[in-house]
């Protein structure tokens, strides 16, 4: 991703694996864009043991369901190497594998792409009988994994800028740009490859309470690019709605299931609903990693609930400096949902690397059809 | 309203006037609670010039439709008596009150209730020909104009508790309690009434972005009445009424016009859509005070515009002190509409002081009536 800083414009993903010596797995380790520093301070986290990414997944330092899923399947790779490093459980290392495993998958439970990364390593080494060699084709997996969702992110933008009129100002909601999903993004691919191609378009941001992701990552990815936004409190899009200055909204999605319903940050749901109401149309975009065809229904979802004081607080920069403010009296409850239901009656098109489909049945179909996904 | 304090429960209205010695004007002053140091510090400002009101309304010291009328009716107390005192402009006294008024309608220009406060006093030093009787001309109106407000409030609660049923789950929006209302409240009265009567209730505050109203004044105000209730992010309602955790929405309003369309909190529109696309009933409770029939339309009411620096910046609690902190880039855009309009056809009823309408006309009806009024 396009990123300014004060020696010129770098190019970097929002993870990565970085081999020192590609020969020796001892050397590699996890490095990425820390998402909790983003907008103030521009900081690389590089993880050396497996061990520390679960928690870097949980506490967001990288954060949005296809930067959770590359994680998750850079981050087994540096599971498989550890695992294999203690001799003790070297006669059974997949079931300690798997139990590595298990720690990805606990960590955020709403995005599906993380146990589409973590399975894509697994399945890689599982049918390898050469132990000492599972490294490197749990880091050729992995990286398979991860290049399919940043040519994804590029695709969707491709399908999805036709959708952009000039002139349109679009909503979108929380984070879905490079950050979200290694490179390109999902909602916001559409987005920067309509302002790319020249079109004149502006974008509203929701702040998206209560971790702020809009505000602090997708106004800053949009300034990196130089493309027109302005933020507003959650609240208001109705209101602009019903005003007449949004044109389009586009969201991510963290998990899409068979029925076409998905799941996204919270606020997502009232957003169609508003967005139906003024006959807006209201586009999801999302890489087919995060398509869960285990799940029949939206209603099936699990729905991660984080801690209340991220409702309770807000972490903002003041004087140079990260500073957590309290905004409720204390000991006040609070109820903190990270995402809602949107059913897919409210969807009106699916923008995805293969096309965009108003009708979930025919992306499916597309999908199924292997000379043309 | 009721406040726990160190020394026991205190009971105060929001603004007040204080008489030192009621037969000398000069010993006269506004004093009410300072509302931007809830929750964590119970402050009373006292102002001793007119000069000084203006812009604590503005400055949200004092806050809430009806507080903010009470509030412009005792500030032209001050403002009579000072206008008086300067001997230059006795010969046009009543021109250079007009004048002084106008401060006072610039203030904020959403609320109607602060029109209907200045006038109430204008309208009695008009018609008195003895001008060094008109401070005690303006007091008396003024109170009689507060009294009314408090008196509504009480009313509102008599009439909208009759709509609470036993183990209701209530969401409001911003803050229509105490303090937004002198006493009593419009949107809270209901709950505050229902749950003196021993109905258990437990209320969702929306935490109102981006002054958070919710959060900070309505979670404090419940607390004072140990009313159970729990603080979301705005973008959590539609979720919370999709999984039908919202038996009914209570609002109040800033401004309600001849249509029945009401001016409310940045926010209230879009609760009322979702309100009805889940059949739940959505009801805005106001005193009288707050209608408006010179405007026959919701479309024709003045919005106002704040400070985009309430969107980029939040105020908190920090180590015993206020602090605002930042949550977007540096030169960030944002748009802050203080209030948007809900249409009459989202609204299910008018909780007021003469009773429950669902049927605007009814109630309009109803007012016109002297002797059912």
């Amino acid at each position: 991703m396009r990123i300014k800083t004060e020696n010129g414009i770098i190019d970097v993903p929002a993870v990565w694996i970085e081999t020192e010596d590609p020969n020796d797995p001892e050397t590699w380790s996890l490095k990425g864009i820390d998402q909790t520093k983003i907008p103030y301070q521009l900081e690389f986290f590089i993880l050396h043991q497996w061990k520390d990414i679960p928690l870097a997944i949980k506490e967001m330092i990288v954060r949005g369901a296809p930067t959770i899923g590359a994680t998750a399947a850079l981050g087994m790779v540096l599971t498989v190497r550890d695992v294999l490093r203690s001799k003790e459980i070297i006669e059974k290392p997949l079931k300690i594998l798997n139990a590595a495993a298990g720690q990805f998958l606990n960590s955020r439970p709403t995005a599906v792409d993380l146990r589409n990364g973590v399975l894509a390593v697994l399945d890689a080494v599982n049918t390898e009988n050469d132990v000492k060699r599972w490294p490197f084709f749990a880091l050729e997996a992995a990286r398979k994994f991860v290049d399919k969702i940043v040519q994804d992110g590029k695709l969707i933008g491709i399908h999805g800028k036709k959708l952009i009129k000039n002139g349109h100002k679009i909503l979108t909601h929380c984070n879905a740009g490079p950050l979200a999903h290694v490179d390109y993004g999902s909602a916001l691919s559409p987005i920067l490859q309509a302002h790319q191609k020249g079109k004149k378009i502006f974008t509203w941001i929701d702040e998206t309470r209560p971790r702020l992701q809009g505000a602090k990552l997708t106004s800053w990815e949009l300034q990196q690019n130089d493309i027109p936004h302005c933020v507003i409190a959650d609240n208001t899009a109705g209101f602009l709605m019903q005003k007449g200055e949004i044109d389009m909204v586009i969201v991510g999605a963290d998990r899409v299931v068979r029925n076409g319903d998905i799941a996204n940050k919270i606020g997502t749901y009232s957003l169609s609903v508003l967005a139906k109401e003024h006959d807006i149309p209201f586009y999801v975009a999302f890489p087919t990693s995060t398509i869960d065809l285990t799940i029949k229904n939206g209603k099936d979802i699990p729905i991660e609930m984080r801690d209340p004081k991220e409702v309770t607080h807000v972490l903002g920069w003041r004087h140079g400096k990260w500073m957590q403010v309290a905004i409720t009296p204390e000991g006040t409850n609070a109820l903190n949902y990270a995402f809602d239901i949107t059913p897919a009656r409210y969807i009106s098109g699916y923008i995805t690397p293969v096309g965009v489909f108003s009708d979930f049945k025919e992306l499916l179909t597309k999908l199924k059809d292997p000379i043309n996904s």
